[in-house]
This record gives C-alpha cells, sequence and structure tokens, in this order.
C-alpha cells in the first residue's frame, strides 16, 4: 500500500485519503460514509486498516488494502485528463449532499463541461437496454426536447434508451452527462467507445469508481442512485416489471425528486415496467419533453406559454440582462467580451447577466463560450 | 297528435305521457326531466301542450306535437319485439337514476337479456371510431377478459372502438350492451347490421329514443350519459384530444364512477385523449381486465388472489350455494331444474343460491338457462 508520496505534495490527506477508501470500498456504502461524515477520510481510513471500523463490510475491504495506490490512481487520471472532485469543490453538484452518508466519497470526471453548471437543470433518461425501436425514438425526442428547452440529460452510457437518451441530447448540439458504473477510462460497454468520447466533448463522463475499475452488477445499482441525486427528476421511457430503471426510479423517489414515465403499448413488455409505475407507485405519466418541464422546471421560467398566460422566461429580468439576452446569437458561440461589445456593457456586468441567464436557462455555455439556449425567445421579438 | 286509443288499453296515461315526451323532446333534458319528475308526466305534457312548461326548449318541442303517435309507437315496437322499460320496473337498471333529472325518460330494448340483470355488474368501454389497429386489439382483448370474468361490456355500436369490444365480449360468449343515439330499430352504421342483430341476441340493444328515430350529435352526445350511468366504470381505449370518448369520460365523473384510460404509444394521437385523462383528468391508467376489475369490482369477489392471498370469490358461500357452483357446467347452459337434480337439491333453494351466485358474477343466465361465468373456479378444486 503506497499512500505517501513527493509526487503530488499539492493533494492534500483527506483526498489522499478519499481516493484510498473508494478504492477499498464499494459506492453507497452508508456505514462508510457515516464515519467519513463523522471522523473526516483519514481516521476512516486508519481506522479500517487497524480493523477497528466495524460494519459489514470491513473484513472484505480490508483484503483490497493491497490494491490501493493513490499516486497511481491520481497518475492515470491525470495523463488521461480525467480531474478528480470533492464534496465542497466549486464544481462539486451540491445535489449530490441529498444523497447523506450514501453521497459518493468523490467522483472522477471527464469532459469539458462544469459538473456543477451541466447538472443545475438536469433530467435523468433512463430506461431498459434491450428496448424497442419505439423507446429508442421517444428516448432520442425526449431528450432532443429537454435539450432545446437547455435542459442536461443524465444518463447511464448503457445501451439502448441510455445510449439513445445521450445521442438525442448530442444531436441538438445540447449538454448530456453519462454516469458510469465503472471507470471512467474504461470504455464499457465497449461499442460505446464514440458516443462517450463525444460526451465528454459536450458535457462530461463521471464515475464515483476509481480509474480502471470494472462494472459489476452491484456498482450498476449503486450508480443509479447517483444519476437521480444528480437530476432534478427521472423518466423512465422503456422498462420491464423487473428493471434497473426501475431501481432508479426507486432512489429518485427515495430523494423526494419527481417520478416520471413514458407510456407505450400495453401489448409491450417494455412499456410494462412503465405503466406499473404510473399505476401503483404515483410516477407521472409523461409523453414529452414539456410535460417533464412542467413537472420539474422552475414555475417562473419554465413553466409553458399557453398555461401561465402571456408570461415569457425573461419577463422578471432586468433591462440590463435583456440587453445581453438580445445580444447572445442562438447559432453561434460567442466569448463574453464579444458579446458584451454587441450589447455595449462592461465585462463584469456582462458575466453577470450571462450567470444570470445560465441560471433562468436562458443561455448556455461551453469552453468559457456562450449562446442562448434554444427555446428562449429573443426578449425584443416577444415585447 | 293521436293519443288516446282503445288499442292498447293496458298501457296506462304515465306510460303513454312518457312515450310522446320522449317523441317529443331531446335526451337528457334537465329541465324538463325536473318537470316529470315534480308533476307526473301527464300534467308535464299538458303543460307543454298548452305552452305553460316553461324553459329554453319549448317552443321547439312544439312544433313537435303533430308528430307524437304514442299507438304507433308502441305498435312499431311491439311487432319489432321491442320492449318498453319505465324507471322503477324490474328490468329498469337502477343505477341510471343517478342522472337525476337527466335520466332518461323510459328505455326501449331490443334483446334477449335482462337489461337490470346484464348491467348489474358492468364496465363501459368506449374510445375512438378512427382506431388503430393496436387499439381494435386492446378493445377486444380487455372486452373479452372482462366478459371471462362475468362482466357486461357497455358500449355505443359505433365503428372503431365500440365495435372491438362488442366484438371481444361475443367471442367469449360474454353479454355486452349497445347504448345508441337512434331508435334500436335503425341499424346505425348500416355495416353494423349483423353485429348488432349479435348483440341482441346475447344481451341488448338499447335506446331511449324511439323506434325510427335518427342519430344526429347532440343524441350522440347525451346518449353518451346512459352508457356512462350503466356502468360501474368507464375505460377508455384510444381517443384524440377532442373525442366522444372523452365526454364519456367526463360523464362518468360527474357520476363519480371511475374513470380509466388505456395507455398507448405517445407517437400515436389516437393515445394522446387517453394519455391526457390520466395525466391531467386523474382517470387511472390501465392495460388488462384484471387492472380494470380491481377498480370497479367487489372486494370480495373480484380482488385478484395474488393481491388478496387465498381467498376465493365463494370463500364467503354457504355449503349449499356450493354445492350449486359445483353442478353448474362451465360450457354448457342447463335449466334451473337440472341444476337441481345435480346438486340434489329443491327448486327453491336452487333458484335461491343461483340468484347469490349470480350476484357474486360466479353464475351468469340467458333465457333462463344457468351456466358457470368462466372465471368462476369449482368450489372443491381449491378446497
Amino acid at each position: 500500500m503506497t499512500e505517501s508520496g513527493g509526487l503530488r505534495p499539492a493533494v492534500d490527506a483527506e483526498t489522499r485519503a478519499r481516493v484510498a477508501l473508494s478504492r477499498l470500498s464499494e459506492p453507497g456504502d452508508e456505514q462508510l460514509g457515516e464515519a467519513v461524515q463523522r471522523l473526516g477520510a483519514v481516521a476512516t481510513l486508519e481506522a479500517l486498516r487497524d480493523g477497528r471500523l466495524g460494519g459489514t463490510r470491513e473484513r472484505h475491504y480490508r483484503t483490497r488494502l493491497g490494491q490501493v495506490d493513490v499516486d497511481l490512481d491520481l497518475e492515470v487520471a491525470g495523463r488521461a485528463g480525467i480531474r478528480l472532485l470533492l464534496p465542497g469543490d466549486d464544481e462539486w453538484p451540491a445535489q449530490l449532499d441529498d444523497l447523506g452518508p450514501a453521497m459518493p466519497l468523490l467522483l472522477w470526471v471527464d469532459g469539458d463541461g462544469d459538473l456543477a453548471a451541466l447538472t443545475r437543470r438536469a433530467v435523468a433518461v433512463v430506461g431498459a437496454r434491450a428496448c424497442t425501436a419505439y423507446g429508442e425514438h421517444v428516448a432520442a425526442e425526449l431528450a432532443a426536447g429537454l435539450g432545446d428547452r437547455g435542459w442536461t440529460v443524465v444518463s447511464g452510457g448503457a445501451f439502448g434508451i441510455d445510449a439513445a437518451a445521450h445521442r438525442g441530447a448530442l444531436a441538438v448540439d445540447a449538454s448530456t452527462v453519462a454516469v458510469l458504473a465503472c471507470g471512467v477510462d474504461v470504455a464499457y460497454p465497449s461499442a460505446h467507445d464514440r458516443l462517450l468520447a463525444h460526451i465528454r466533448s459536450s458535457g462530461a463522463v463521471v464515475s464515483e469508481l476509481p480509474p480502471g475499475a470494472r462494472p459489476t452488477r452491484g456498482r450498476f445499482l449503486d450508480r443509479n442512485r447517483v444519476i437521480a441525486a444528480l437530476a432534478r427528476g427521472t423518466v423512465v421511457v422503456e422498462a420491464a416489471v423487473r428493471s434497473g430503471a426501475k431501481n432508479t426510479a426507486g432512489h429518485a423517489e427515495s430523494l423526494s425528486r419527481p417520478v416520471m414515465a413514458v407510456p407505450g403499448p400495453v401489448t409491450s413488455a417494455m412499456s410494462a415496467g412503465c405503466h406499473e409505475l404510473i399505476r401503483v407507485a404515483g410516477a407521472a405519466l409523461v409523453t414529452d419533453a414539456p410535460d417533464v418541464v412542467d413537472i420539474v422546471g422552475d414555475l417562473l421560467t419554465d413553466a409553458s406559454p399557453e398555461r401561465r398566460g402571456e408570461r415569457r422566461p425573461h419577463d422578471d429580468l432586468d433591462a440590463v440582462t435583456l440587453r445581453v439576452l438580445d445580444a447572445l446569437p442562438l447559432k453561434r458561440w460567442v466569448a463574453p467580451d464579444g458579446v458584451g461589445r454587441a450589447a455595449g456593457l462592461d465585462a463584469p456586468t456582462t458575466l453577470r447577466s450571462l450567470g444570470t441567464l445560465a441560471a433562468c436557462g436562458l443561455a448556455v455555455t461551453r469552453d468559457g463560450a456562450w449562446r442562448r439556449a434554444p427555446a428562449a425567445p429573443r426578449a425584443t421579438a416577444s415585447s
């Protein structure tokens, strides 16, 4: 067990201990999570190493002590451009804290987007691997519609509904996040190598498992809680009566996040799980992106115009922010100083307004450049 | 206006006045219905004739006075084997009284079944005329499943979902009732001549409109309230966002009867009305006959075995009634004395037990003959 090392003096002991613990433990272990929240990761790691931690899994975790090499994990990650996020970091999605002791010890992220910004307005779209052509079509349409409205689609990167959802978002140049049940450098499924590369370039591929970790059945189920926690709500597009997607829905429900399901033919076994969610578990029936946004959106910015009279998303914006909105192109990415020039505003004012617009879902950002969110109307067009 | 006549002295003045009023008025006229409930039909007819009734439609109704010929209506009906039911008659379905002043003044019935008995356990299955192959399939399966469980399917005899529902019930030799928006002797749609004949022979064709009356758009909508009132609940199988089936669902809701809807592909306009009913109007999502029976059935006799442990429909029957149940054949119709011989019981006891079994949905009767309801298990098979 190599745990100290001169190579990365900037990495503090707490971080190193979390990396070690994530290599030793399985995701979502609440006993371990409670110890870390109570004692800190350093003391928890020491207790585990000395056999003083207790808990049902300690003995199993201790057999892995020989596999811990924090420096190697950091080095592999660094070489692959994978960054490490800890709770409290600027880029850490604060909504994960709702998982309590089951929250991830850390996240490995590979991708160009800022994970906190990407998931500020995010919906999980999940479903069966062995989906039908209908499910694939609906998942892609739904994801594209959400993307058009400035929402990030979170899914699991798997075959079937997951892949269709990611692709639907990518098709409209929207952001999407894949949460994997293996290391973010592991191409699983290998046929999704190019899809995952595409997701990295317009969003992020995320995992709480260290680089190189392989997926297991348990890890798929534990991963689902992260998908549910990152998103404001979870939509199940197709699911058999027993399915992993319903597991994700269950996590969303225990987090008090809305669970939604797309209906389908009653003759299709792949819709039976969705119908059961609606019929028995009280999931909301949704048929398209506006239905979803009605449920997860903010009343002010997202309510569909016909359902709230003449109010528009920008009704409550100040005049300066409206100028910035009007200066933002819809089809092109522009740097903030370009936006400021077009709006006739100085850099700090422009940046502050861009932040407001992003928070309202009216502007999107990527690699430091900005554009109008596809569904955001020009302020002048409606006044 | 020929109203008195020596041909049918047995028909009392109240009956004759109701027949006249039904020829003069449009179905479901609450102003007229209130007058009939308050003054009786004879006085209401006199007031209408003298222009003393008031109400928005009186002037229009009075233009029809010349068309009233009660003797002719009774003669035409009698020749065609159509019988007349009045509120309070043994065969009058008491649940129609829930319509209050909008209840039918009378019903014309053509068919071999006893309407009150037929609709004691009835579900309305309705939907679009321009349905899809999916909707047709689901309606037929649902109706067959309901028929197998001893439930009568009520519908409107129209093209599309209605016809598929009637045919599904007929396919399993179950009872079905068609409520028409025209006279029961009018073949509308004419292509359904044979279907309606088939319905008459195993159930009933019903209308509140006099023989020969033609359907109008308003009459279709008014007819829907009778379908909703006859049944314990209404299932919409396929419906566009604007549709007559949703009108029937609305009537069911105002009668506090359960409204159910079958989901379908979100890509199908013919399922959009169903999804809206579930999403916005709070209709229950149902996928098959057991789902429907769970909602409209009696807790004791209908709860599906897996959802209520080991209880069976006959758990609460007395020993004598169980003997009658065991003596009833499933595939053959038997006269009550044949059942009594097989069970070793006298005629009054046998008839009383048969009545109990029918009330529990365990036996069905037709033309005075009896058989076991298809879904009713033999008492001895499960004990």
